[in-house]
C-alpha cells in the first residue's frame, strides 16, 4: 500500500469512552448499552461517516458499526456488550463523495441546473466501487453506470442516483487509503451481577435462634430462607476470620474488653490463624463451604469482606514483620488518626521494599477463598491501601476468574473513589447515604450517570451500614426507612442495606457520631428473625417489582422529571428492549403529606404528545390513567411515601 | 536501584495542560503565566507534597518548583515562561513523613499525649534524610537527631520539630524510590507579539493617494506613519498575488468583469504567476521588501495572508493538474458549495496521491515570504484545507523559524476551530464578532479562558473583516463602532479591524447578507486617508492605553464583574507582576444611557475590604474614588460607550 496518511481528511478526537487516556479499560456489564462516540469531522463542505469497529477478545472478527452525528460534529453508537470478557473498539471515519454528491445532486436539480457533468461524476463514483464489490453482479453496476452516463432524463438520472440499492453498494466499498483511524482502546464487560445485584448484609454471629449464643454458620444457612425471601441476591458477611485477641475493644468500642466481648471482626488474625482462616466459633470450613453451596440452591452468591489489617496477635506481625512500620521502642506502629489511636489494628506498610511479596500474599488471600467458591468480595477501606496494589491485585484475579466482583467500600474524596473504580473495583459504596433533597439527589445521579464516571465507577446505594446511620434514618423513623430503601433500590440497580437494623427500623444513635449505638461491630446480637415489620414487607415487594421490570436493572437509564414542588422527587426508566417503563415517585418530606404536578420526560420515554398511558401502582396496585404533559401526584408518608408505576400504553 | 515502583503510593492524574492527550504542545507566549497542575493523592491520611519539574529545551537542567494543593486533590504551580521555544514539564508527588510527623506530633501535644516515642520517631526520619544532604555540617544535624532523641523536655522537642531550617534540611531529601512521577509533556512558548498584537486590515491596491489609480507598496509606505500613529503593529494585506483573468468576479461578487474590475485577490494566479508572485501592479519584490523594511522602523510587522486556492490560470493548474479533481467534461472542479458555484476559484484536492510533493509546495510558498522577510501570516479559510497538513507545515516552518505567526482565519463550528488552535496555529479568529449581550459575551470569555481551550487556542478578536459587516455595526452607526473596538482591544490582548472602513464607520450593507455593500474585495477604493473620525481618534487612545497597561498585555487574566444592569458588563484584569490594574466599564446599549452598580472583583485584584481606590479614566482622563464594594457607573454612548479605569491604591 502506498503511504496515504496524508490523504486522510476526517479527524477523530476525543474518543469515549477512554479511562484514564487508555491506561484502564472502561466498564460494562453483560447486556448493558454502552455508548461509543467520538468527535469526527473533516475540512471542507464534504459529508463525512463514520463507524466504530468491535471486536470480542473471544472472536476473531471485527464487527462494524455505524455511527450516527449526534450534535456538535459528536458522532456516537450505542454498543449492546452481551458477552463477557473484554471488547476492543476503534473508530473510523472516512469522507462520503457519493453522499455528498447525492445531496449536492439534489440542490442542483432544485436549482434548476444543468445535471450532465454532474450524473457522470456519479457514474465515476460507481465505477470506482465496482472495483471493489463483489456481490452484486457486474450486469447490474453495468445498468446503473451507463444509465448515469446517457439518461433517458435528467430527472431519471437524479431518481437513479437517489437509488437505496445502489446507495448501499456504493457505501459498502470504502477506499482504505482514506479511512482515518482512531487508536484502540477496551471495555471490559462483566457478568450480569455487576450491574443487578441486591444486597443484605448481616452477621453471621447474631444469627443463633438462643439468646446469648455465637451465631454459626449453620444458624446463618437456616435464615437462606428469609434473605431470599425478601428477594436479596448476594448475602454479604463481615469478616469471618480470627479475631485478635491483643487489645480487642469491648461493648461500643470501648478501650478494655471483657472476656465476653467478641471484639470486632474487622480486627484480624490472633494465634489460631489470620486472612485464611475462620473464628472457630462460627464453625468450620466445611461448614462455611456448605453454607455457600446452600446458598447457591436459593439464589444468593454469599459475599466476604476483606479487610487488608491485622489485629496484633495476626501471624503476619512475627511472619512478616517486613510489612509493619516499627516504632523506636520495639513495638509495631498501630493505625491512627491523631490523636485518635487505634491500638487493635496494625495498617499494612505499602512502602515496604518487600512490596512483591506482600502484594502476592495478600492476592493469595483472595484466592483462597475463590477456592472455596466465593466469587463476590467487599474490600474494607481500600482507599487506605496503595492504588497500584489494587490495580494489579484484580487484574491478576480477572483474568483467571473474570466473573469475580469486588465492592470498594470507601467512603472518602471523590478522586480516591473515581481512582479505585478506574483501577478495577466493580462497584463502589457512594455519597448516596448523605444525598437527601431533591436537588441533592438529581445533581449527584446526573454526576453518575452523565459524566465520565459512568464508565468507571458502578455504585451501589446503600442507606446504612454498620458504621453509618445517617441523620434522615435516625430522626425520620419508619417512614424515613421507606423512603430511603425505595429511593436506593430505583434510582441505582445496585444497592443494599445492613440488617435486621434496617428493617427492623433500628435508629438509636451513639451520642455525637453517625453511629447506630451498642453497635454489633463489638457485641453479639440477639434477634427475632421471623418478627414482622412493615419495612421488611415493603422490602420483599419492591425486590420483586426489581425483579420483574428490566427497566429497574441499569442504573444508567435514567431520566428525572420535572416537578412543582421541591419535596416530590420522580424519575423514569426505560428498557429500551422490551419496553418497559418505570416511573418514581417520592415524597421526601417523611412527616407530611406532600403533592406535585409532574412532567414525564416524554422525550426520553419515547411517548408522544396525546398519547394515553396506564399507570400501575407496583407497590400499591392501584391503576391511573395519563393523557395530558402535566399529573398531580399526592403522596401520604404514614401510607406510603413513594409510587412505583409500571407505565402501559393504551392500544 | 531495586524495583520499587509498587511502593509509590502517590497518584498523578489528569495532568494539565495536555493537548490531545500529548499530542501537540499547550500554547505559551514569553512572561506568559500558565497554570500547570494534576490531581495528586495518596491512600491512606498521610500529608503528600508535590512539584513540578520543568525544562527548557536549551537549558541542561530541570529545574523543580512547588506545587500548592488547590482544591479537591488538585495540586497546581503557575509557571512564568520566560524564553522562547518549548519547555517540557513533569509532575512529581510523594508522602511526606516529615510533615505528617509534624501535624501528628502537634496534635498529640494538644491532646496531652506522651510523645517520647514520637520525637524518637522524628530523629529517625531525619537521619535517613542527613544520608543524603551534604550540605548542611553534620555537627548540626547531629544535634537536631540527639535534642529529638533526648530532649530537655517535651515541649522542647516539639518547638524543635517544628524548626522551619531543620524542616527545610529534611524536606529537600526525598527517596525516589518512593517519587511517582507523571509522564513528560509540552508547552511552545511564541514570542511575544502571539500574545499581544494589534492588527490593522487593508487593501494595498486602494493606498493610492490618485483617485482611480491602482495603490502600489510604495504608496502604503506613505501610509505607514498614519498606521503607527494610530497605535497598530500589526500591518495586514489580503494576497498580493497575482490575480486570476479567467472567470474573475465583477462588481459586488458579479458573474461578469469589466475590463477594469481588478477582480478578487483571492482569486490567485495567473499567466504571471502565482502564490510566490507579486501582483504587478501593486510593484517589484524590491518594493515589496523596502515596504516590510521600513515598516519595521515603524514598529510595524507586515502580515501576509496565504489563501491556498487557484484561480483558473494559475499556473499550478497545467504544472500540477494532479493537485485538482477534474470532470468528466475535461474542467477542473471549481469550489461550490450547491447550489452555489465559484468558478473563479479552483480548490487543491488534498485527498491527492501526490500529496507529498504538494504539501511541500505549499510549505515552500511560507519559505518563500519567510525569505522576504515576512514573519506573520494569516491564513485564509484554513478549515477548507486536510488539518493534517497543517499540522506538519505549521511545525516545519517553527522548527526553523520559531518566531514565525500564524492566525487561522476560520469562522466556522467550534471542533474544527479549536483543532486548528492545536495543529499550531497562534492566533485565530473567533465569533467574538457576534457576541453582543453581556451573557453572550461573558459566557464566550469564560470558555476561552477558563476551559481547556486557553491551552491551544488564542482568540485574535475582530469587530469586522472584509467579509463581515455584523448587524451590531450595520445598525449602530459610530456608537456601536466605538463600543466595538473598546470591547475587542480589552477583553482580548490580540485583535484588529479592516480599515479604514471601521474608522470612517462605513456600515452600508450588502441586501440580505452580513457584508459591506460595494465590497473592497472587487473594486478598488479611494480613500481620504487624511480625514479625521472621532472613531480613529479613539482607537488611537485605546492602542496607547494598551500599550502603556500590561495589565492589558494578555488574555488569560479576565474576571467579571457583577452590574446590576445587563445593559452594563464590567471586567477587570490585573498584572500581578507590575500591579496595573484595569477595570472596564462599558454600556452595551448603544442609543441609550444606562446606569449600573458594580461590584469590583475583589480577590481577584488582591484589593482588601475597605481599602480606597483611585481610579482614573484613561479615556477621558477623569478621576474618581471608590471603596465601597458596591459602585455606581452611567455611561452615555453618545458621549463616551465606556470607562477603561485604571486601578491605584491610596497609599
Amino acid at each position: 500500500m502506498v503511504d496515504s496518511k496524508g490523504r486522510r481528511r476526517v479527524i477523530i478526537s476525543n474518543v469515549s469512552p477512554v479511562v484514564e487516556g487508555g491506561q484502564y479499560p472502561a466498564k460494562s456489564a453483560v447486556d448493558e448499552y454502552i455508548t461509543i462516540s467520538a468527535d469526527i469531522f473533516s475540512d471542507g463542505h464534504d459529508e463525512i461517516a463514520a463507524s466504530v469497529l468491535v471486536r470480542h477478545i473471544d472472536d476473531p472478527d471485527w464487527v462494524e458499526y455505524p455511527m450516527s452525528h449526534i450534535i456538535n460534529d459528536r458522532w456516537a453508537y450505542q454498543l449492546k456488550t452481551d458477552k463477557q470478557g473484554f471488547y476492543t473498539f476503534k473508530v473510523q471515519g472516512w469522507v462520503d463523495h457519493f453522499i455528498t454528491w447525492q445531496k449536492g445532486l439534489k440542490k442542483k436539480q432544485a436549482a434548476g441546473q444543468d445535471l450532465s457533468v454532474d450524473l457522470q461524476i456519479g457514474a465515476d463514483l460507481i465505477e470506482q466501487a465496482q472495483l471493489k464489490v463483489s456481490k452484486i453482479e457486474k450486469a447490474q453496476i453495468d445498468f446503473w453506470i451507463s444509465a448515469l452516463k446517457d439518461p433517458i432524463s435528467q430527472e431519471d438520472g437524479v431518481v437513479l442516483a437517489m437509488n437505496t440499492e445502489l446507495t448501499e453498494v456504493v457505501r459498502s466499498y470504502k477506499d482504505e487509503n482514506l479511512i482515518s483511524l482512531s487508536p484502540q482502546h477496551e471495555i471490559e464487560t462483566e457478568r450480569k451481577k455487576a450491574a443487578f445485584s441486591s444486597w443484605y448484609e448481616l452477621f453471621p454471629r447474631s444469627a443463633s435462634a438462643a439468646q446469648g449464643e455465637h451465631g454459626t454458620f449453620q444458624d446463618v444457612q437456616k435464615l437462606l430462607p428469609r434473605v431470599a425471601k425478601m428477594g436479596f441476591d448476594v448475602l454479604y458477611f463481615p469478616p469471618i476470620h480470627p479475631i485478635g485477641e491483643k487489645n480487642r475493644k469491648g461493648k461500643n468500642n470501648s478501650l478494655v474488653a471483657t472476656a465476653e466481648d467478641p471484639g470486632s471482626p474487622w480486627a484480624i488474625g490472633n494465634r489460631t490463624g489470620g486472612h485464611k482462616d475462620i473464628h472457630p466459633e462460627l464453625g468450620s470450613l466445611e461448614d462455611f463451604k456448605t453454607l455457600v453451596e446452600e446458598a447457591k440452591k436459593t439464589g444468593i452468591e454469599i459475599a466476604m469482606d476483606i479487610a487488608y489489617q491485622c489485629a496484633p496477635d495476626h501471624p503476619y506481625v512475627k511472619d512478616h514483620p517486613q510489612w509493619f512500620k516499627w516504632r523506636p521502642d520495639g513495638s509495631v506502629q498501630y493505625a491512627e488518626n491523631p490523636p485518635k489511636k487505634y491500638e487493635d489494628i496494625l495498617p499494612i506498610n505499602f512502602e515496604t521494599e518487600d512490596w512483591k511479596d506482600l502484594w502476592q500474599e495478600l492476592q493469595d488471600v483472595i484466592l483462597y477463598w475463590i477456592d472455596q467458591g466465593v466469587r463476590i468480595f467487599r474490600i474494607d477501606n481500600p482507599h487506605t491501601k496503595a492504588f497500584l496494589f489494587w490495580e494489579w491485585m484484580i487484574a491478576g484475579i480477572r483474568k483467571k476468574y473474570p466473573d469475580v466482583i469486588f465492592l470498594a467500600e470507601a467512603f472518602t474524596r471523590p478522586r480516591l473513589m473515581e481512582r479505585l473504580g478506574k483501577a478495577g473495583f466493580t462497584q463502589s459504596y457512594t455519597y448516596f447515604t448523605w444525598r437527601n433533597t431533591k436537588h441533592d439527589i438529581e445533581e449527584y445521579m446526573n454526576e453518575l450517570v452523565n459524566s465520565q464516571m459512568r464508565f468507571f465507577f458502578r455504585p451501589n446505594f446503600w442507606p446504612n451500614t454498620p458504621d453509618i446511620l445517617p441523620p434522615e434514618l435516625a430522626s425520620g423513623g419508619e417512614n424515613a426507612h421507606i423512603m430511603r430503601i425505595i429511593l436506593a433500590s430505583t434510582l441505582s440497580s445496585n444497592y443494599g442495606i445492613y440488617g435486621p437494623v434496617y428493617e427492623f427500623g433500628i435508629n438509636t444513635t451513639h451520642p455525637g457520631k453517625e453511629e447506630y449505638t451498642n453497635n454489633e461491630k463489638y457485641e453479639l446480637k440477639h434477634w427475632d428473625w421471623d418478627r414482622y415489620t412493615r419495612i421488611k414487607e415493603i422490602i420483599t415487594r419492591i425486590n420483586k417489582i426489581r425483579h420483574q421490570n428490566t427497566a429497574l436493572q441499569t442504573t444508567w437509564n435514567i431520566a428525572f422529571a420535572e416537578t412543582t414542588n421541591d419535596q416530590i422527587i420522580s424519575y423514569a426508566k426505560k428498557d429500551p428492549e422490551s419496553g418497559n417503563i418505570i416511573l418514581v415517585v417520592v415524597n421526601l418530606d417523611v412527616f407530611n403529606l406532600q403533592g406535585a404536578h409532574i412532567k414525564l420526560p416524554a422525550d426520553h420515554l419515547g411517548i408522544k404528545p396525546g398519547n394515553q398511558y396506564r399507570l400501575k401502582d407496583l407497590l400499591s396496585g392501584s391503576t391511573y390513567t395519563w393523557q395530558d404533559e402535566w399529573n398531580y401526584v399526592q403522596l401520604n408518608p404514614y401510607e406510603m411515601p413513594a409510587h412505583i408505576f409500571k407505565l402501559e400504553p393504551y392500544n
